[in-house]
């Protein structure tokens, strides 16, 4: 690590994911934030939009085109989908490296993006540079990486349910079911029915069911990870909560099992792994609120012979901006872990 | 129906279903509230523990011994499990008619009571007697009831979410996917870490993974239903909010099957059922939340080629209380809905 | 009572005080819903939008033009400030009587009303003929009169929490402090950054600091029952729960006092009002949620010489929509209590 | 600063301060932890009381008895009122500083001790030998002490509300009202029916009404400030989130005012202060949360002549843990934000 400090952009300021990059990266011992964005609210401090940061980080937003003018080493796109390629279009060239916090790069190709997203894609050349950011499973090519597609939410909780079964693929095909559950800041930042108190408080409910698109993103990278396609049942549901996914995994096993030989499996595939905890019980959302844990508590069923594999997130931080820290840590040959040991903060 | 109310007790009133017992009973024309029984709360007011009936339901409390002396039809036991079936022996002559709101006579016998519940029964002679009291299933038997098991929250929601699918027998055996989701309330009235609100707000997470008790009497009911034995996958998860059970069942089927024909066997099975509402969206807790209604809404997921069947109902009130209020009504031969037509309160 | 059941409009359905008066109407037994209205939804069942009604309460949506064209014996408008007054001019010589639950005739002329709304006001004459809602203080006035005022949610437990006092004259003026908090149902349906669930939930904050509408509302009712004018410090807060408001207020009175003497005060004051609780422990909101109540808890506090009253409510219900009907029930010569008479939904 | 690290002893481990605490310092860059004690789980890894440091403090919980054992700096004291005192006796000379949490030496005497706790003190020498631990004010004398009695949560935002006018001696005496509104966690964690979920949750309540034991507490330290005595009314209420205290303060003054002298005031008062941020629109606590501000919101009300003082704090943090910190930071001349630079988390 040089002494000089990592000169960083954040790229759309006004929703969560910008400003718990912002709360990341002000305190990480390597980096500098050159300069925040926000096309709606240039020149505005940015503690006006988060009140949180008053006295902290009161510097005035710009626009993104400032970006291209400034001597920068990263470049976080904290923006939303379908807007964050055009960027990453314009700026191929300027010499940062980019984290995409959106799903533009996340899937394999055009075509599948375009089937799942419902929209042109206007930088397809983009999703053979990309690498899929899950720090667990690609670090070394993270390393390598100009550009890195940050993992969605909900399938960096499901992916790490079951990676380990299906790097030994031992997962019998179109048994898996993932049941999996999010705070509301998931919805993001925008005030609509969907995000109106009265509709989210003392309520739970499913949506997306059986057509949302983190589905493709899922069965691609399970799929990769065992070498052979796969098909996988998802279903997210809204916790009247802020923060945290939780994700209920199921499947049949092609062997034979016992809880032994389950948690040796886990234990193997994440033995190197800081952020993922193995857990003794079976964890809560809250267990790893505020921090970049992810953690896992796989279950044999004897009875029914099947595997329950639950996992949890901060959905903000290692499902995005830690998630994001930690590929930057990654990309400029930091310790994996700077500025990323945050316990959680419970109660 | 005589113009002379129903005499009723209500034994255990500290708990939530004793409470809501009380509140559904005080407002149902036909009823007469004549004794409620807590044995450590002798000669308090009802409101007392209940502030909520301040000058509505100031009776005081008395002990259950009183019960025996008295002019009664039906009898609403509020009790824990292992408690019930004492009182249920005991008053086996009395004369009134048993509503029992525990676990002590769901099942099919001693033996599987004692496998799942861990504990001696101490009344098997009621297993045969005991008829389960889910009306949309058992309408005619419970009218004859002279001791109904009035079933658990879980049960009630996980069977009528697949109770149509299993009538045709249609579903694929060892494929089905019970995650379920409920409100503190189920978690009972008892101070303990697990009712903490540290540890409930803003959290979530599962418990009784692979060995929950509500699992063999899902498995009964639907087992019953088809004429077949079945096991299901069972998982509960807590919620942070006061009241409400949302259950995400998964089923492969065993023959062909397309949306409209699924809505179809639905429809058709709940014709005649005025408290469960096939919805055309995704239900949420709080669309049923203070009512007797049970929300079903069934998906058919081509590229899966599964089941996915969400249905919500109230725990403390179609998963206890207004399905005791329900049982009580068939039992006397009053129109079913008599007492029962709130509407969901919300927000 | 007639047999002819009251034919009734609810004049705006989209928000929260139009779906509780749907709520409490269609339960009531004396009622008969004949239209609902909403500008922006002609069409569409009243269930599409608060789907609490699914199979229940089906009709569709009408424009208010329709109103004029039916035979009416009350209309409910449940409509935002400033859009009220019009439709009142509009329909002064219909026929039916009007219950209005907006702020546009609660206060005492034109000029007090431009100054707190600024707002143009177009019927000032209304002032004149509007009779204000709250029937612990003016049953008799209501039950004669053809335009009614239904009450704001804050002024409602304000004014309830120190009426007695104000009635004897006892309140030392400039003395008093209106510490006021609520549930978010009182900011609306309406999405914005104030109603999304991240800015509420885990949240408490104060707002309308020094100039909240309804401190003239308070100020010239508890002015009135003293007959003296009176100056308040009132303050609300924003409750991260959906229904309730608690008032905590302070007073310094003329006289000597003690607990005994306040108590006393109080009861006799509310002896015959139905839907006031004089509680014997600090009531929490939670006590009277989902029901007509309002109770109120008065304390002496000998050491600083000051009168602490609590009171809490529903604001949809005392402080809207159950208002609105007490209010019809008055007007129509009904018992008070018909159709109010539920138990709070707790928990 | 010595490369020494400050070795550190936390006695009592199984509250919310406790857990706290052991968060702050676990990343405090002077801090080594050296014992963490409860007698109820001795040998039990400190992560299994509190998941969330599962992997990252497993360390075994000891017996109090084991720290007069050990070479320690600096000695924190999470422990119930009323145990704490004897431990201040027994340690007095192992020349470790002692931090106490307990508000077993925040007031004057043994007598006003007594008197408002209701309990015989049994260490009353202590009351002259402790200092109160509220850096904003005694920052000099906290450096040198020995022993720091670490404020209430509630005093702390209650006293920083308001120290900047007492401090100009500006408050008409007997107008002082404090209406003060609490997070759960303030009642410990303790599993009783006040802190079970389905108390609190969509719920909120008065309580310790006329007087509850942080009055005496903000009554002496405001009297200290201004130099006479005060009596304020204090009224503390149960907000149904985890943390955060807000305090809505009221006073007359003895002179003239406006909103500009008063905001010049107050930061004249809190300049140096970098703690406590002077906000110009009202906080929310979620402004706060998971960090050690105070945020202070001043306003003058023009039309009542009188000062609305809001202040938000995270009870845990500013009124618990990171307050104990800070005190600490002073007591070993440590810069005094070392530890403590944590942004607030949200939402």
């Amino acid at each position: 690590m040089s002494h000089q400090k990592l000169k960083v952009a954040i790229v759309g300021a006004s929703g969560f994911t910008g400003s718990e990059l912002a709360r990341l990266l002000l305190n990480h011992p390597d980096v500098s934030i050159s300069i925040i964005t926000s096309e709606s609210h240039v020149g505005k401090p940015f503690s006006d939009l988060h009140p949180q940061f008053f006295n902290r980080l009161d510097i005035p937003l710009e626009s993104a085109d400032q970006v291209s003018k400034m001597d920068l080493d990263v470049i976080f796109l904290a923006l939303p989908h379908g807007v964050s390629m055009d960027f990453v279009a314009k700026w191929k060239d300027l010499g940062a490296k980019i984290i995409d916090l959106s799903g533009d790069f996340r899937l394999s190709s055009k075509d599948v993006y375009e089937e799942w997203y419902q929209k042109k894609h206007s930088y397809p050349i983009g999703f053979s540079e990309a690498v899929y950011g899950l720090p667990e499973l690609f670090a070394k090519k993270i390393a390598d990486a100009r550009l890195v597609a940050n993992p969605g939410c909900y399938p960096t909780a499901s992916i790490l349910s079951l990676a380990p079964l299906y790097a030994k693929q031992l997962v019998e095909e179109g048994s898996v079911i993932i049941d999996a559950k999010s705070g509301l800041t998931g919805a993001g930042v925008k005030a609509n029915p969907t995000t109106h108190f009265s509709n989210v408080n003392e309520n739970f409910k499913a949506y997306g069911i059986a057509g949302h698109r983190h589905t493709i993103e899922i069965e691609e990278q399970l799929g990769g990870i065992a070498g052979s396609n796969t098909t996988v049942q998802f279903t997210p549901h809204l916790l009247p909560v802020d923060r945290g996914i939780l994700v209920t995994s199921y499947a049949k096993l092609k062997t034979e099992m016992n809880q032994e030989k389950l948690t040796e499996i886990y234990a193997e595939y994440y033995q190197d792994k800081p952020f993922v905890r193995l857990r003794n019980q079976a964890p809560g959302i809250k267990d790893v609120r505020g921090s970049h844990f992810c953690d896992v508590f796989p279950t044999w069923d004897e009875r029914t012979q099947k595997v329950i594999s639950i996992s949890v997130i901060d959905n903000l931080l290692k499902g995005a901006a830690s998630q994001a820290v930690h590929n930057m840590n990654l990309m400029f040959d930091l310790p994996e872990a700077t500025g990323l040991n945050h316990i959680p903060l419970k109660p």
